[in-house]
């Protein structure tokens, strides 16, 4: 019996870039968090605290940085692959490469009702993620791209019900026919290749996981999150594979009896923990396998 | 010399409650975290733990609740001022009430373009907060009201400069004709009396506030601040005092130089912390003294 | 009616200092995060951009990591002397400045029994804060010093009831002799002068009000807190008043009758949201004016 | 080309539950966060909303909450097994469950020198963490556990070097051989069988890791890791695995030479972001497959 070095990776994480588009009056903004890892021939560093082969952290991100000028910042995909090719690529230890990458949405504020040119208010809601996994070069490259959404909060006031369920000799839950469904979706999706446009398959996927959450009249959070996963598959054959993770945030009606109240579903507490939580996974059954694409480096994705 | 108890209150934080109205088929939806405090004769409970003049934390919770239902909560100003004035008129050891109120704000979701009557997503932006002040009741009823907004995030990306500053032997800052300006505003007003529209009036003054950020070509935040104070008291009467707390979120621009690349503000490293911290008071001369107004309770406003 | 420039102030926040003493083998060290703020001659800064008066919060930022080296870092108190007293005497339109001070405690880490001459962990507890606030300078400076703790996360399992209290028409919350106590405190005292002992003085506070909350029977929060703050006071000439904030983190008595599983103060839930919370100053009846003693600049203390 | 219902699970995530013991004048406390979480036939809920084989995740709260009390509490590895058994054993649709749990550690007080029996100090630093992911019933039962600990902030102020690493293009980065390494450890370890001790060898592993981080004299994070990690095989047998994830918290020695200060390793900047990220596995070669041990359900472990 031996002990040996296994799976090993490092990087920088969440370097926090913003880049701003002013060859024209009118500036464009992008505000991004970037991790990249890399994976390789990295024994010698572990074993005996060689550095030969390692890259520094520090120039992976000054590489991020640069890349935000030197590269297209068109979209976080395209983005992410020049960064993540490049380390395969030319950086000769370097044999897989991930990059990770959120980005928060920007709008223009309004001056007497025009657009300003130069001004913006962040955008709170949902945060567009992405993942680039490369791994071998030159003829032997496989590249997997995902894309994604989190922290999207969205709450149904009816049209959701809860019942029926098994019930076991800890089950004092009573069945309901009409409760608010609220939840903060994390949902990503694989891509099948990486010949996409990337930004209205986002603006269309988004559109419709909020559609189906809104319209399916929903027996179960588990009944919602697939109908949004196959409503995506069905629209975007680019897409291969959904993945959906959300937090059931519990608004619970609150008991105004005590005082004579009536309370018809009108008023909530609305519970911190715990929370149920939901993970459904829907995919075409000629998906190729997913690889290392689903393999997080950092909490951003 | 003696030991004595001095200013005390107590109260129940963070009530997060959502209130549906549900009468018409187009719901809608208010989003609350609620903190109400008491203060009065309660020295006893202070010096031997006597409870008699204690109306329970537990007790402050239920009320906010029911009267989520029983009075009106069409804006979070009118809502706090009915719950303030039951604690000082209908219990009687109360003497003074402080609420605190944040309110998320919720947008409906578009389905195939048109506004659907029960879902919605929740706006990430600003966050809009209030605080009601009472004390004395009857004829010596005493009442502050502030309203104000926080994490309201906004950005310029040029139109702002910064030079011409004290020199000590301490400082190194190069000055600047053009950066880019980010805060995370926290902005607050006092009113002169509670009898105010209180909706348009935010509306109104978020604007307001926006817009100077965007248009006024700053020389320093300080200068921002105050133009975007003063553009609130010049339009809206109501108000006596406006408060502005803006942290300075630092965009460094990013020295692309050791690798050959030009970086004429285009490339950024946002920075997390140490940030300047600007705070300023912009006033009317004749504003009535603001009493316990800013007095907070919790971390909420 | 004018509209004015009111109270102002502007400085640079959580400057993240580590200080290691590397004089001996054994190294020691102080971490901290540092905010200072300036009052003074800045109304040329709001109206017109007229910088001339103002040091830039870089500048301050420079003088906190300079001072960490040039002066005494033995305690925050007198480091944070030394910062305040610089700003209001060399500075020429500064006449006030206030330092807010957060200190994080590691411990040694043991090999083989022994302590470490060089490696540590950070001590998760309880956070020691200050601030030091001085006005005018030469024969009219005036100082307050405050120190303090914060994220003190105490409980007692035992020794604590709440009953007897004020029942109006929305109270249901059942008396109790016995229940979980716990809070995540915040105590602070203010100093008569600046001519203490300052680190034995913090660890005899501390002891004193772990002590106390251990040993009082309780009838009420309150009244705990009023004994802790009688005990600072009863031991210590040089603290003029205390401030104690504490949030009740409910532990509430979890409901296992449905499962036929008696439940006698054993299992508890932790819960989040709402928690009360409880606010008292305790003084002696001739202390001087607090002044702008607790008048905080940022969420730091 | 069809599209399915993939991967899929759900649960009730983050339970907080106290349990006190006090059968004892001297009380004991286990306070945790837990998560549980089902795999199973729940197609037909994801595809027609059929509950009747889901086990709502209300009861399965229910059900960490009563085992606090029904079963042993002595461990979190031995509760955890307990409970991940009762739901693949007891609720028929169910085929496998995973329970992943922090437990804080809490401190008595002393009162004169003397550990009080019922008043505790939580213990900030790291949390205790562990997973029991069952696949199978009866004789097809398999089972992993996993321990660990995470936010260990371990700090150095000598004995860390950086030299001698690949340079390209866009290295910028100086070598060192005398720097501060920081970081906020996550160690994880699965264990070959459940057959152990728990709490002697988390206390032992704690060590080891602890231990090993002060006295390698460390050319790079990545050995630093390893050492650690085969210190822990090297001494406990029943750890087939250890995984460890290391943000490298960067302590940059602030540049003092503009005010002729020198600065010999004595005086630093903490950087939030961003921050080198280290993870390593360190196994045994004939480690059994490690199956859904490393699987996580939520962000607790």
């Amino acid at each position: 019996m031996a002990i040996i070095l296994g799976d090993n990776r490092y990087g920088k994480a969440e370097n926090r870039i913003v880049r701003i588009f002013r060859d024209q009056p009118r500036h464009e903004i992008r505000d991004l968090n970037v991790s990249t890892a890399l994976r390789g021939d990295f024994a010698a560093a572990h074993l005996v605290g060689d550095q030969a082969n390692v890259l520094p952290t520090d120039t992976q991100k000054q590489t991020a940085y640069a890349f935000a000028k030197q590269k297209s910042l068109e979209t976080i995909e395209a983005y992410g692959l020049e960064l993540a090719r490049h380390f395969v690529e030319d950086v000769a230890p370097v044999t897989g490469a991930r990059v990770e990458i959120e980005e928060y949405a920007w709008e223009r504020v309004l001056v007497d009702g025009v657009e300003d040119d130069h001004t913006w208010v962040r955008r709170g809601q949902e945060v567009r993620i992405a993942s680039i996994t490369i791994e071998g070069s030159g003829d032997d490259r496989r590249t997997w791209v995902t894309g994604g959404l989190k922290d999207l909060v969205i709450l149904k006031s009816t049209g959701s019900e809860f019942h029926g369920f098994l019930v076991d000799p800890y089950t004092v839950l009573e069945p309901t026919t009409d409760r608010i469904m609220a939840t903060s979706l994390v949902a990503r999706w694989r891509f099948a290749h990486a010949d996409v446009d990337w930004d209205p398959v986002y603006a269309g996927i988004r559109k419709l996981l909020v559609e189906r959450y809104a319209t399916v009249q929903s027996l179960a959070l588990q009944q919602t999150l697939y109908e949004m996963g196959r409503a995506v598959l069905e629209a975007y054959d680019e897409v291969a594979e959904v993945r959906l993770s959300a937090p059931n945030k519990h608004h619970f009606r609150y008991d105004l009896a005590p005082f004579g109240i009536e309370n018809q579903g009108e008023v909530f507490h609305v519970d911190d923990r715990p929370y149920g939580l939901i993970q459904a996974t829907v995919l075409r059954d000629d998906a190729a396998d997913a690889g290392p694409a689903w393999d997080a480096y950092t909490g951003l994705v």
